[in-house]
C-alpha cells in the first residue's frame, strides 16, 4: 500500500504543474521537490483516506498541498538557519541566492493552495472547514519556527517549552495530514480530529527520534552532518535534558563545551555525546518518543474503524518507530 | 461611498484577528497594516460588489484578503530591494531583521487566505473558482517581482517587457480586486472577467503615474525620496523611453549619469530629469497612462450595468488619474 502511495505521489511530483518563466522562480521549486524525502505527510493523508474509501487516487493531488507546503517551509527555514545543505545537496539560497529562495518559496506556498483547491466532492462548508484547518496549521508551523529561533538566544528553555515548540513546528502538520485524509473521505470533523491527535503524537515521537538520530544516527544512512545539533548548541530534547540532569563536575564540563565553539568539531561532538551517555540521555529520549508512539497506538486501537485499517496504521507507525533515517 | 468603504476597511484592519504569541511573528503584521496606504484594492472590490448588490458590508472581510496579500508582498519585496523606508517609516526587516520579515510575511500570506475563506453565500464551484483566480494572481505578482529583479542586471529591457512586468507585479492584483467584487456578488465568470480587464488597465495607468510621480511628484505630498528611481538606475517607463529616444550628445550624457553613482545625489536627479525634459519623456508617459485610463473608461461605459454604477466607477477612476500621492 505505502509503495503504491509513494509511486503515485512521485509521479505527481514529476508532473508538477509550474510555469517555466521566470526560471529563477520555478526552477528552485522543481529542484527542491525532486530532492525527495520520505513524503511521510501525504502518505499519511492517503493512509487516512483509505481507512474510509478505496479510491485513494482522488486524494493524491490534494495531499500534495501538504508536501509542497512542507517543502516551502524547508526553503525558507534554510535561509533563516543559514543551512548550507538539505538532503545532502545545496540549499536553494546557497545554489541561487536569498532573494530567489524568498520569492520562490512564496510562490510555492501559493502552489500549495492550488493543490488544496483540487479537492473533489466536498460541500462548500466541508471545503471551507478544510481550508480553515490548513490555514491554522500553516500559521502554527510558522509560530513553531519563530519559537525555535527565539530559543537560540535563551538559556532557560524548559522541556515543556521545547515540546510545545516541536508540536507547532512539526507535529501539527503531521496531525493535519491525517485529519485531511479523513475530511477528504467525507468523514465528520470529530473523526478527523481523532486522526489529527494520532498524527500529532506520531509527529512528536518522530521529532524526538530525529533529535536522537542527529547524535546517534549512522551518518552513512542519516545523510546529515553527525552531531550538527551539538555543534550548533541547538536546544534539543537531549541537550535540555542533559543541562537539567548534569551536576557538579559534569555540569561544569557541559558548560565548558557549550561555550567552546572554536575547537575541532569532532572533539566537541565526542565530548558532549560522552556526557549524554553518562546521564543516560539517549534512553530518556527514547522512552519519551516511545511514550508518544504508544499513546498513538492506543488511540489507533480505540478508533471505530475496520481491523484492516488499524493494521495498516500500525504497520506504518512501526516503520517510523524503528527508522534509522 | 468611498469614505464609507474606507471607514469599514480601517475598522476591520484594527480588529485584525491575530494571535499575540510569538510577538516577533505578529507584531510586524500589525505594524505594517497600520501604516495605512490608500487601500485602493479592497475599495475596488467593494465598488465592484456594490455595482450588483447593496449589502457590500458582507464583502469587507473577504476584500481584506487582497489588502493583506498586497502588504505581504511589500514586506518581502522590501527585504529583496533592501528598502529602508515604507510609507515614511522603517521597513519591517530594518525595524526587526530579515528573518522576522521573511517569517512574518509568510504567516501574512496564510492570513490572506484566512480572509478569503470568510466569503459567504458562494457555491463550492464558485468558491473554488475564486480561489483558483486568487492563486493565479498571487503567483503572477511573484513572477512580476522576479522579472523586476532580473531587469536590474539587464541593459536591453524593452518598453513591452517593462509593461508586461508591471502588468504582472501591479495590475493583475488591481484587476483581480474588481473581479473578486463581481464574483462575491454572485456574478458570472464572464462579467467578473470584464471587470478584471478594467482593473488591469487601471493598474497599468496607476503604475505609470507612479513612475512619473517618483520624478515629478511633490515630495511633501508623495512621501518618498524624490528621484529614488533615478538614483537606483531603475528601469522605469521613463528611463527606458529616454534611453530609446536619446541621440548624440544627449545619449552620451545619459550614459554618463547612468554609470555615475558616486556624485551628490541631487546632481544626478537634476541632470537625468533635465534630459527627460528635453526629450518630453513626462508627456510621453502621461499620454501612455492616459491611454490606459481612457481604455478603462471606455470599457466601463460599455458594461451592462446601471448608470449610477458607471458614475461610481468613473468617479473613482478620475480620482486616481489626478492623484498627486
Amino acid at each position: 500500500m505505502q509503495k503504491e502511495f509513494l509511486a503515485a505521489l512521485d509521479k505527481e511530483v514529476e508532473l508538477l504543474e509550474l510555469n517555466s518563466q521566470p526560471n529563477e522562480l520555478y526552477e528552485p521549486i522543481r529542484y527542491l521537490m525532486a530532492l525527495g524525502g520520505k513524503r511521510m505527510r501525504p502518505v499519511f493523508t492517503l493512509l487516512a483516506y483509505s481507512l474510509f474509501k478505496s479510491d485513494w487516487q482522488k486524494a493524491v493531488q490534494p495531499s500534495l498541498s501538504i508536501e509542497v507546503f512542507h517543502n516551502f517551509t524547508l526553503m525558507h527555514d534554510d535561509i533563516m538557519d543559514k543551512a548550507p545543505l538539505r538532503r545532502g545537496k545545496q540549499t536553494v539560497h546557497e545554489k541561487w541566492n536569498d532573494n530567489v529562495a524568498i520569492l520562490s518559496g512564496d510562490v510555492m506556498l501559493v502552489k500549495a493552495y492550488d493543490y488544496l483547491n483540487k479537492v473533489q466532492d466536498l460541500s462548500i462548508s466541508e471545503f471551507q472547514y478544510l481550508l480553515k484547518r490548513f490555514n491554522k496549521t500553516a500559521a502554527e508551523v510558522c509560530e513553531g519556527q519563530q519559537f525555535d529561533m527565539n530559543f537560540e538566544s535563551r538559556d532557560d528553555v524548559s522541556l515543556n517549552e521545547y515540546i510545545e515548540m516541536i508540536r507547532l513546528k512539526t507535529s501539527v502538520l503531521v496531525g493535519f495530514s491525517m485529519e485531511m485524509g479523513a475530511l477528504l473521505a467525507g468523514q465528520s470533523q470529530e473523526i478527523a480530529s481523532e486522526l489529527y491527535q494520532i498524527g500529532e503524537l506520531v509527529g512528536l515521537g518522530f521529532q524526538l527520534k530525529d533529535d536522537i538520530l542527529d547524535v546517534y544516527g549512522d551518518p552513512s544512512k542519516f545523510g546529515k552532518q553527525p552531531g550538527g545539533d551539538i555543534l550548533a548548541n541547538k536546544k534539543t530534547y537531549l541537550l535540555i535534558s542533559a543541562i537539567q540532569a548534569a551536576e557538579g563536575d559534569l555540569a561544569d564540563q557541559l558548560d565548558y563545551w557549550l561555550s567552546e565553539n572554536n575547537q575541532e568539531t569532532d572533539k566537541k561532538v565526542e565530548a558532549v555525546t560522552a556526557i549524554y551517555n553518562v546521564l543516560n540521555i539517549k534512553e530518556k529520549a527514547e522512552n519519551e518518543a516511545k511514550a508518544y508512539f504508544d499513546n498513538a497506538l492506543a488511540k489507533i486501537n480505540s478508533l471505530n474503524i475496520a481491523p484492516e485499517g488499524k493494521k495498516l496504521l500500525n504497520e506504518f507507525l512501526s516503520s517510523l518507530m524503528v527508522r534509522e533515517v
